[in-house]
């Protein structure tokens, strides 16, 4: 087992059903749950008031709301291909992914659970990698599996694939963009299955959600917030790997890239990553040695909500925040020093925007209006 | 030109045949050789004090020493050759080997002087390497050459050769182990005729000499010495370029490394410097980036000499020391606080001791008796 993992009740059948319309409902993301319920007290009476809130957030269209039979055919579709709804403390919820700030509410999870409470390390790297690199990758995930450690990635073709294939036995965890019922790509379908006999596949989507292009810097989050650390092998300049590794970095988790010869394009990518302050690493044991204290230490809790609906902004107020906002991005910072309103009017104001799908959260703490 | 060098005054004829005499009599080194001159005030009172020095630290054999016609014939055979002898602080002589502690009183040096006095750096690697090690040793060398640099090797075939080629046109510099009328490996005569049109070749050894395996590391001094900062391009374990790099960080220079794939024996090394702290480099422009801020600063001069023979040791001190002495290192620090006697004296017995062939001396300050 991983490091203690934060103590939370499970939910009732009936929480379950009012937490899945909560977050599958339009413009309610993992952050905008987390207020919402902590505002509210539960999920049921934030869903009452969604409407009202969007509606004053200048909605222009309807949002839409998710209904207990949809959330009750969603369960009930998952329940029959083996997929458990958890949330974060739940037995099955990866201990450290629990504790991001965007934790998904609810994670499908297909598998076997025991193996997602044990220690991972990510693995990720090129689609089109060498045979070295494969080859590498292979052994790398043999050995950390060996060493006890359960290996995640993310199913794609290439790097990721060799290190599912060589820690099977040991339990491997793969990260879906998509619904647990849209795999991709299309021919790892038999590779999914022999995971999910000794492992486990995890995904924050619905049923028959097909992946797009933007899901899987998304679901990138999952694979290296789940872990302790990630390894990058053959990355190309620009590759998707090196987002897992930016928001490995972000996520304050462990970086380990394999070097390459300058000629070999697909390390170019990861020689940058060395270059930044990643970990070298040549061998299974100079992770191992690097995430063992890491290990001992129990997970750091988030820091406790703000509640963002604490107070209520009058008509002036609101018009005023939004009169400040635009398309180009600005600091949260900047633009409650500008507003001179308290830092919860503003954030009320902004939960109402993004409730009516009119704003737009960036990195850093930067937000612009859609 | 490279920053300022420290001013000496040329050698006259006279002076130029009694250094040689010295530095090529038996037991002195360049260190042994500087304490001489500094106590001595000249080469020639040395030449003169030698026998009873060395018999004060019980040679057991006779020292040779070199007389001067054998001097006279060394100076006129490598004239003919178009060889000239050099000391520090003389035009041909690099300044950034000029400071060095060990610095050899005379070089040997064969071509475009001025070539020598330009900023440097170094590029070496292994004799077996790979198709893509030798095209990336050949496009840095010439990235570099471009760019104003002197690329200094050893010679050797595989990346020293393929950085002597690529950096002809801007002029290279070959460190020779042996004479330079015992060109190493003897297939690099053609090789060498071409360094020497446009660039040099240096050797603090007499013509004549053929390279020993322990000529190659005490060359390898040369080679980091002169440079700004060292590359090294592919290199196993324990092979010599790594001696290059730990020479090159104990002298205070850049240590450059290029990293390949973990599957790659060739690689090993150079993976293994940067782990160690070697700065990652992929391509000429992140060298040029460390070393300028370096080539701003006037090269800093050697600490002055403190003068070993400055006390004249009694006979039962000398006794005492050499008591303390054994073929086990120990810390010259260590021996002084043993030896209840004054540094000086504890240095001068150590000195007759040296130069009486009875004593070795060891890195980081540790020496032992043979």
């Amino acid at each position: 087992m991983d490091t203690q993992s934060p103590t939370t009740t499970n939910l009732t059948d009936a929480q379950r059903i009012d937490w899945l319309r909560l977050i599958r409902s339009d413009n309610v993301g993992p952050r905008t749950f987390r207020s919402l319920v902590n505002h509210f007290g539960s999920a049921r009476t934030a869903l009452e008031r969604l409407p009202d809130l969007a509606r004053r957030g200048g909605a222009s269209r309807h949002q839409r709301i998710c209904s207990e039979e949809e959330a009750r055919a969603e369960l009930a579709a998952s329940e029959k291909l083996g997929v458990h709804l958890v949330s974060p403390g739940e037995d099955g919820y990866p201990p450290r992914l629990a504790v991001l700030d965007d934790a998904p509410p609810l994670l499908g999870v297909r598998g076997l659970r025991d193996v997602l409470m044990r220690p991972m390390i990510a693995i990720v790297g090129s689609r089109n990698a060498s045979a070295a690199g494969l080859k590498f990758a292979g052994s790398l995930a043999r050995d950390l599996s060996d060493a006890g450690f359960v290996i995640v990635s993310g199913l794609a073709r290439g790097i990721d694939q060799a290190a599912h294939r060589a820690s099977i036995n040991g339990g491997t965890v793969a990260m879906l963009a998509g619904g647990h019922d849209k795999v991709y790509p299309p021919e790892h379908g038999d590779l999914l299955t022999a995971i999910i006999a000794t492992g486990a596949a995890i995904s924050e989507m619905p049923l028959g959600h097909v992946p797009r292009a933007r899901d899987f810097p998304r679901r990138n989050r999952l694979i290296s917030g789940a872990a302790l650390g990630v390894a990058v092998v053959e990355a190309a300049l620009r590759s998707g790997s090196l987002i897992t590794a930016r928001m490995a970095a972000e996520q304050g988790r462990e970086v380990f890239a394999v070097p390459g010869s300058p000629l070999d394009r697909r390390a170019a990518g990861t020689n940058d990553l060395i270059k930044q302050g990643a970990t070298l690493i040549t061998e299974a044991s100079e992770i191992i040695q690097a995430v063992e204290p890491i290990m001992g230490r129990p997970i750091e809790l988030r820091e406790p909500d703000e509640d963002p609906l604490a107070s209520e902004p009058d008509v002036s107020e609101r018009a005023r925040i939004i009169g400040l906002l635009g398309p180009t991005p600005v600091l949260l910072d900047d633009l409650i020093r500008m507003a001179e309103a308290s830092p919860a009017i503003v954030r009320t104001v902004l939960l109402e925007l993004e409730l009516a799908g009119r704003l737009e959260r960036h990195g850093g703490g930067l937000v612009s209006l859609i």
